[in-house]
């Protein structure tokens, strides 16, 4: 993880997932209005089955890629004269895992048996409170802008996990979805920053560690990659009603919807 | 803001919302309890609607004003040697700008595009939390009195943000619409408690950051700017009710009430 | 109140309120039970009305006596020379205003003024911030003992806040109430340990501050009286249960319950 | 509890009770979606009571083991010349006594007491919360790696204090019950690791207190702990629903749901 590379593929996996849910949940919540359960379409279900594959599929690769690199730990956990091989890689090992087995739970929930509807959620906030302790106790002794950096993340990794629980008792809630959504996607692009400011791709030290300047201006910046992340849900939630409801369909559905529950569109 | 107008000025901005909600939420409730579905009145969508306007507004010129004003950054982020122009403006902005954005989404709420109703809340509650956010780091690295009394801030920040995210979840909760508005007095007459503190405009030094005394006192009087805040709204509320409901009318209101559901009036 | 008269005052007051509570919330719970609204009953409404207006009383008194005392400010604030007079006094004052004002909002409650029912619990939530606000403040730059034992009030204080808090939109919940009656009781019973500890009403010094048993033995102490205060409540609990269901009643209440939502009474 | 015995009995008390939990509340829940009523058979009943007196006898036994063994207090709490006996035995007999009480609870709730239903999930959460408080000042002035193991139960402390508090208000919800069983799992293992890390039983010092890479490694292995508690659970789960549900009866018990609540078993 001490490269560029390290953080840029985390990154892109939370953005990917964070992209993929802004288009996906505007679509579920604009079809219900329509008094069209998504849920029970097959295509839907499909790609559900499709995310929690991914998810598996890619704690695997993670796993597997960490152990196995020529400089990995080869599942060592320590040597023979008991000093501990590479726990940093056995570390994201473990955040790996816990995201594969959130992936397991959502290809095993749509299967008769019997789990209950939130154990989804529930997993995911598990997953992410697990990276949030290993991130805490990660980012100590370090150098002030390296540790402000990675204790950032803090926000969006438990931001998430709150935001995930919540999902338990209310699920399908568009502003918990929204919530998470744009957490997932402060995290990804959040890793991303981080890769920029200590390993710059186009070579060269990174940004200088001491330089007040520098924290200040990263606290904003973080601020940014928030609102950019609201911003780009938004985005997508327009482009998506575009499609959904169509030029003018808004007035139709609002007609609708007032003839079933008087009051809904004011 | 290292001067008197700097605080003023979103103290106003802040007090001025906190009076309009001291006004509103009770007619609003106080309308509801006689039946009257104020919220399908014309006057009162307008003056929604100029509520969200006058949010976009005030963060549009806050935001053009710090950074064109002759010693503003100008759009410039960092100079040619790679410092940073003037980030305490680029984080103003950054706060005006999160407003900005809650009253653009109170704007489009009422217009047939299928947003979720607790989308406004949760705007206002994210805006909170960003300032609160930017707030926290920003009153590091300063003197005793001067840190003590900005942090103290974030109690009226944080309790407002909070109260906004739970009020997308229990609308028109008026003990919540009731905390919600004294958060937002007490943010706008501590802003300007603390522009009289350190830059007292009659001239003259702030005052002594090294007395004990001072601190002790300040945070009692933050606890006096929090019961004046609950005084204001309840001296408000009354005079709502005097020309709501009438002299005598709590009577005939409650009977009316009692047919409905017995019990409600005790 | 730095002499054990001062920690006795508050102490006796919240142990009052505990004590009554213990016996006033079993009634309504066991009542209700029994299908009798006893808040219908005139006597329970002029006991609450009599709960409110003692805590208004109270409140004068303690403000009135903390100013007018021979040693106390006399309703200045500072003197001529810009020195602070006798801030704690005016902290300890504010503390019996916010307990004064809750109590004034539970007297105006049940008169038709349309205010909403969860009102007084948040008045008493607000109430119990303000002081653990200040207390918090308050328990800074003392030695290790002294500060300690001022520490594990907070948590009766925030405990009882939390859980007015929740009051709001959980009325009548039995738990709550039991919560809430202990953390009353705690926060009484405390008040006369820190009095012994610090200010032993038979003369001499306090406690050794610098033992650090003292520090083990208070912090296991504290959790002693929270199981008194909780044992307290059991035990009013079943004096009125036997009062009012009466001996053997408890079969006639359950069937007549599970008649009419079986399962109910396992 | 100087010792591995000290740690390993706490361990296997909290293991034992979250693996019987781990078959319990499978087998409840299963049998509540068989629209059987599983709290209504006598055979549970029993159980839900043989629980609460285990509870008792643990707790009662382990008080007076502690106070009666050759090196134990004897009941005294000082000697005659003022100093404190045996603080830490005195503590853990509270922490027992927490536990009977929460045992005496859970043998009173289904007698005809009228005693609210959420009572034994707070009287669990209390008990956990004194734990956890006591916990926490008892890891205080210890060695580094000491003390970050003891630290990191408070995580599996409060996070079941937390969830059994929900409980009171969330009854029967098996997201709930999943995280409160794992936590006690996570507690009861726990135990076990600290006794082997600081007293193993085969003999020797404890691990090197001082080396970074042991802290590092124990905190992951926190987090394996939890994962292998959620595996217990959902392997353990998989087991009662071969024998409750039976090899292909998932279908026809969703097919059962289905015709009920048609989207339930998507």
């Amino acid at each position: 993880m001490k490269n560029f590379e390290g953080h840029a593929l985390p990154g892109c996996y939370f953005l990917t997932v964070g992209v993929l849910w802004s288009v996906k949940h505007p679509i579920k919540y604009l079809m219900q209005r329509k008094n069209e359960n998504i849920s029970k379409n097959k295509w839907y279900q499909y790609l559900e089955l499709l995310e929690g594959l991914g998810k598996v599929i890619i704690a695997l690769v993670g796993i597997l890629a960490g152990q196995f690199i020529p400089e990995g730990p080869h599942l060592h956990l320590y040597t023979e004269d008991h000093k501990w091989v590479d726990l940093l890689t056995w570390t994201h090992g473990t955040m790996y895992f816990t995201y594969g087995l959130a992936g397991l739970v959502d290809i095993l929930i749509p299967l008769p048996l019997g789990l209950p509807p939130g154990l989804d959620r529930f997993m995911l906030s598990q997953a992410l409170c697990v990276e949030g302790f290993l991130f805490y106790f990660h980012a100590h002794h370090r150098l002030a802008l390296d540790q402000h950096i990675h204790s950032l993340m803090l926000v969006a990794i438990f931001g998430g996990a709150f935001c995930s629980l919540l999902e338990v008792f209310m699920r399908d809630n568009p502003v918990l979805e929204l919530l998470r959504t744009t957490m997932f996607l402060l995290q990804g692009s959040w890793f991303l920053q981080i890769g920029f400011v200590l390993y710059p791709p186009w070579g060269g030290p990174g940004w200088d560690q001491t330089d007040h300047g520098n924290i200040m201006f990263l606290t904003m910046c973080f601020s940014w990659h928030y609102l950019g992340a609201l911003l780009l849900f938004i985005i997508n939630y327009f482009i998506v009603y575009w499609y959904v409801v169509g030029p003018g369909g808004g007035r139709t559905v609002c007609a609708d919807m007032t003839v079933m529950s008087p009051g809904l569109c004011q």
